[in-house]
């Protein structure tokens, strides 16, 4: 089984955020890897896996970072392939994150996704494959359905809340 | 007893906020609904809903959301009904929210109160209705009266604390 | 001719963001007053106004205001009519006055609209107008038909632009 | 024992900041008494209050509020008497209470002290005081010296950390 | 020659941002259409564009917004091909549409771009083209390569400068 | 004549904002004096300066300054002298000099006021003087009265404003 | 034992903080003394350490402060040594302290690291000292080496994490 | 004539920021080479040039970027010698570019200077040069007591300015 999506986090300590991808991945059936690397202590790592993703059949990159978040934005420098980043919040409430990933100049996009917003990140990359698997594009409608479930779950929540006036 | 005021929240995790929008319409015996709905996740019955509530009766749409918080202004684009916009602390300690309400373009408001504001979108409510219903204006003038007990009562307590040179 | 709204500002330099609202009332055809008043300044005329507003069949309050802006909820605090607050761009590009008008604490609710927002406060006095007012609801849906002109017109501008692998 | 500063504040609840200015003007022995009001809910008291204090003998006011606070200003408003303003940290972190204190239009300005800084706004007032107190005055020099106290405490605490290469 | 790549923004003042991603689809020779569509005017016209586009044989959504950024995340809601949100600077320095689009809900992702980014948007909408085309792989090999030319000429340019200790 | 106020500034640059201050001590007749100081680039006469102000029959110091502002920080920490800080505006719209001035720690106020916001620093200054100068109290209540004036004025330019359905 | 950096800081509260500085030092074998001093309530003391530093054969200064941190700005500008600034955290996130050390005016510099950023701080120094230290400079050689063990054991930890459709 | 200070930007468009940190270091007869680098679009150019760094003798990088400011991060992983980062506003006020220069993670520092600070970065990297180099500490005491003469001078200007009631 190959991977087609690399998640990329600096430390262990992200997973608990990051694990968010990992799982829809899983619900789409898409085979992925999770590898730690960062842009500040393993530079040359990060260049080796940049530069070689594409060639290990990898379609999307997804990487997490924090505060200074220079990961997304470092790997998109070094392929063509498309880089989701997800702000982690570690100061300043992901803020810095946000910015570090997502203001980056012209040239180098980095699709950046909401402050530990790593099921999205997830989704988007299924998103991204489904534009040439008809098959992950069937699989995207159906969750598309499913997320309607948590509202009616919560409309049946909200029916049994009492209220003296409420009239539903 | 038909609903005047609608109230509708993503999930039911909002319903901690949103309750203080319905505790109050009780206080003014407003009758209301309460419905989850969301403009990401069931952007169709969102579209029903709103195009729908004018004629159902409905008087005014109180929409609480966080993050990228696009339900008011979602609503908003599809009644001419007043809508009320609470924006919900979810992350970046509700800024996201406030702004993503708050900053409608010309053409489509959004009356928007605090960040967790609930209890005031009721009062606004109750304020929108009572420009037709003298008995509300009324109800009104008493609440406004309650207002000042509270700080009654907290000049009761401040009397009881101690400093050597507080004078009162 | 009654005044139905009443557009509030501190000073005749307000008048460039704040004509947006009387130009929208102009439009709907609600009679409607403008006043300078400040919050800081002449406290006791803004409480003789806000108390005496309803009584002279004011229905809804549209008060414009920059930095600290006092204004709105000091009015809001004088009368059960709803405000409208319009924070206004001085300095810190607005935020200033945003949070200074929508964070108001519970019992005393502003409904707030953009920065600089004013035209969007008179269309939203018009939807209060128009809860006991069919024909003002009828102009509102007008309104909201012509809207679309905007972008009917963009749409007819973009097509005329040229881009070589442009298909439309 | 007649007062010379007048705490105010919205709610008991305010009373864990608004305390430390207590502390601090007994600690200088300056007569102060501690009323609750709201420029939102009792706007009527707020004017009595801020009108008569320069005639009960009042030399300095301190306010604290949160949010969208407005009580320092409005009491700014309506009396010549120095107005210290202490933002009360409620909602993003302070920053709008700081906002809604500090940024006060020309003509009416607020001493405005940091976040939750309510043991500076009563030095503030033992400062004002002592223009025209040279007792006062004594007592904010011996103040001043018995700050390097802690200082001295630090260092002492700092002198029995053990690091292999600390050399002091 | 059928579109791959929707460009939609919300009125013909954007075209001086939105351009960008037009000229570099140009240059990446991948067919593309631009429409004027508005989350809040033209609601239903949303919502036939966006449930219709992957029939129409679209691939990638690239929708620009400002202020409260609703579009792109609307848009989202009603497809499962991958929409890129490039928010517009129109107030607040373009934080309020950063945050409008970046922190969208779970389930629903908006590919975000810097603040005005929409060169880094038709670049990004061609890496996920390339994804199952290899000649468009190729191209991006060879634009990623003419990046440095602007370094190149920097450092032409900057070796004209001269200091007089400057040693290059 | 002695002076009472003294106006400190880092350089010539700031005396556009900074003059606003002398203007008003000019309009209440308080003698002052305007000097040029800089906690960074002149320490040893800041620290002279602040010294020995009390002792010149200084009563109050007005210090204005930008970015890092530490200037009235430094002086209040060298003198018994109620300080008035003026944030002025040179980068980030202001905010990092009122957060510099503002966010004073415990021990050592500084009364902030506006970003730019001198006019208010000067009256503040009368403010504080009138303590002890019943004639200058007398002042500052005319001057409260003039401050009307400016909306008198404005309602007039108001009145002359002609909209179709404006009623006054 | 001669120490060549030295440790500021305001309180023992803050050295929950600033250990980090102390431990890599240690870490260095750099040796370092620990003192507390504070801009505002030690200011004679603060000029007496920053004057006399440069004698006593420290070469960096570390300097951590919150709130309004004035600390490293105001020790920068009485020596000639490279003076880091930690910002720390104690209100509004760290973002005033931030913008307090690192937004100084021209001519005097201090070298900002992250908000509770120590460890950088001391690495930094270690950075500086190595300019004339070639033991030093291989140390930190040394030192970089093993920040990838960090990413080692991540990428292990990450091993042993199980998805159904994770490949590695 | 061999460099010891090396100064990196992205592009010529940056030297209006940039020269300033060259003009300092020319005063300080510091010999210096400036060079555009991308740590986007020339990554493998920025590795042989921070890695090759140290060997040419350079004591100290100046390193400037705008928005998602990687550059001086990136080069600060590759080296072990110190790194100063200049935030350059390009955004957002440069508040994007300060945050994802100064808020770098454990273990790899970046020297932040102000946004647009490039002058205090050239008077950073001699005051790091001067640790080592006794005529180079002697000029930066000298340049300490040229800063005084813009305050002599600014006094002198303030001299001469008139006002009724000025004294000096």
């Amino acid at each position: 089984m190959e991977p087609k999506v690399s998640i990329i986090m600096g430390s262990t300590s992200d997973l608990g955020v990051m694990e968010a991808a990992a799982k829809i991945l899983d619900e789409f059936q898409i085979p992925f890897e999770i590898n730690a690397l960062s842009a500040h202590r393993t530079p040359a790592e990060v260049e080796v896996f940049a530069k070689g993703a594409k060639d290990r059949g990898i379609k999307v990159i997804i990487a997490g970072a924090g505060m200074a978040a220079h990961l997304p934005g470092v790997i998109a420098a070094m392929t063509t392939l498309p880089v989701i980043g997800v702000p982690i919040r570690a100061s300043l409430d992901g803020l810095d994150a946000l910015l570090a990933i997502a203001q980056m100049p012209p040239g180098i996009p980095v699709a950046t996704v909401a402050i530990n917003g790593a099921q999205n990140a997830g989704i988007l990359a299924a998103q991204m494959i489904s534009l040439g698997d008809a098959e992950m594009a069937e699989k995207l409608v159906e969750f598309k359905e499913t997320l309607k479930t948590k509202i009616v779950k919560a409309n049946q929540d909200l029916s049994e809340v009492k209220f003296k006036f409420k009239t539903n």
